[in-house]
């Protein structure tokens, strides 16, 4: 078995690779931003739960490196046209495409970058493609369905929890199971094991958010890499907020929807503020428990496959320091 | 066989279905634009093509319907984002997506109208889905490109005829060769007859680009349904003015930069003086002799099918329709 490390080299060489290539592909305006945007970094995580989840099953992890690669564009993809939506000018604190390149090369560039990732996915070398095709398609329309919600939501203070949840299960957790099952199929899973590793995913990828929530407000700023408090800031319908609104008295309530109307504010006061009535609610642990327990169902969900042991220990101990994560 | 007229109607219902569908599909605002997009009509060419390839091979072009459903879908996904890129505001005597749901939502819905044409392809039951993905891919990302030079030949004036072909068939004819090959496909075609459907397409795709082209300069105003002129007003670069800049002589040249160099002037003014120097050097009759050409030789490549003579009539006759448009 060939060790997380080692998979992660595989993955940056191969980004490299083909960022490389598409740094020289004409049109370069259509394909630099394509360069610009699979060099930014970012953390690698899904291409490595497909790499991982295939390991669970195979023994050359470069037959789902196509696969990996296409699920980390397509990833990026998303990134490209959300910041557009959410006009964030900055992700990973370089300026966002949008700002570099300009809008219409965002759009578009991000465009191909959806077709690229069905590119390389259609590359892996597999009898189930069909069945990869039909997961990834889905999981694409659900995340498009996720992302509308998010925006749904930031006119509305009335999200529940439940809504919320829901959001970022398509937003966010539908990828990284898709990530599991796509990795486990190419590695020649059984159907079974595939909805178990899907199910994995989905409990890991809400701890996984839920985490981001909480490192947005409660982080340590210096290593968080930004300034903490943007949640609050931009009244983000986060896990905190929907459950402080929903477990605050009537005083609580009031001042929380109070600081959510307001149109000019001091950003320092809204942030302390509002972390006064989560630390009043105890939202931070709660937040916590949540989190530990979508993480402890993901990995006992995990545990229950017939695998053995010690190939399932390293998608544990990923699943584990994801949620220990301080960035 | 059947008829063009009942697979036209066949193809208007299944979308009225589908869109039936897509506006109560939650969330709404990401659905609803996807409706309104599909209902805004247009010729439904690229479907048509689909089923009467099909019918070149097969009997029941209901084995096609959802693969054309997916094509016709494709293809306003990408009219939904050109419309931002190139600030069109109006698309078929009605506001654009864009315009009506703002310009988010003609991000989003666009990108979920990708994702929902390669879920209908997927519906589709052929053994050869992995190599219709694969065209189909290849497809969309070609018709990024096109869309990108399109954007790129925006800021120069001296683009070769050579270099819009290129363009226009990327933008325009992968999407009608694909089209054909997909429809051709689902029938039961061989390689062979797959390869020729595409080259005849390809060679539809630019006559049909080219006749738009004309019409935009040279049509009739009411029946076009749209003021002529647009092209010229904004410096696109056409066929004709590509061919004007590259066969005229010094003074009609330096004529035709500066009117693109222009930044106020009276709209009729500038068409009418273009128009002149198009006029003089007959460019009207050397687009439609192009046309001609591209069009004999498509319908000729489809003839070398072998098929028997009544299969092919009726795309023969469409290919002769389409050139001979006035809208």
């Amino acid at each position: 078995m060939v060790e997380a490390r080692l998979l992660q080299e595989l993955i940056e060489n191969e980004i490299r690779l083909q960022s490389g290539r598409w740094e020289l592909t004409s049109p370069v305006n259509l394909y630099r931003p394509v360069s610009y945007s699979l060099n930014e970094g970012g953390k690698r995580l899904r291409p490595l739960l497909v790499l991982m989840a295939y390991q669970l099953f195979g023994d050359n992890p470069r037959e789902a490196l196509k696969a990996a690669l296409a699920i980390e564009v397509f990833h990026n993809f998303t990134l490209l046209h959300d910041d557009i939506m959410d006009k964030a000018d900055i992700r990973r604190n370089r300026p966002s495409v949008h700002v570099q390149f300009g809008e219409n090369s965002a759009i578009l560039s991000g465009d191909v970058m959806a077709f690229i990732a069905y590119h390389f996915l259609l590359e892996s070398h597999t009898d189930r493609m069909v069945e990869i095709m039909q997961l990834f398609t889905r999981t694409a329309r659900e995340i498009c369905e996720g992302q509308q919600l998010d925006m749904d939501f930031e006119s509305r203070n009335d999200v529940t929890t439940k809504e919320y949840l829901e959001m970022i299960r398509l937003k966010t957790a539908v990828l990284l199971a898709c990530s599991l099952r796509t990795g486990g199929m190419l590695g020649g899973c059984d159907d079974a094991a595939a909805r178990i590793l899907y199910e994995a995913g989905i409990h890991l990828g809400l701890a996984f958010q839920l985490q981001d929530d909480l490192l947005d407000t409660f982080g340590d700023e210096s290593a968080f890499g930004k300034k903490i408090g943007g949640d609050i800031v931009s009244n983000k319908k986060t896990f905190l907020l929907t459950e402080a609104l929903q477990k605050g008295n009537a005083r609580q309530k009031k001042e929380l929807l109070s600081w959510l109307g307001k149109e000019s504010f001091n950003r320092d006061d809204k942030i302390k503020a509002i972390k006064n009535i989560f630390e009043d609610l105890k939202i931070k642990e709660l937040t916590e428990e949540k989190i530990s327990l979508y993480n402890i169902c993901g990995i006992g969900i995990l545990d229950s496959l017939p695998v053995e042991r010690e190939r399932k220990e390293p998608l544990a101990g990923l699943f584990r320091n994801l949620i220990s994560r301080k960035v």
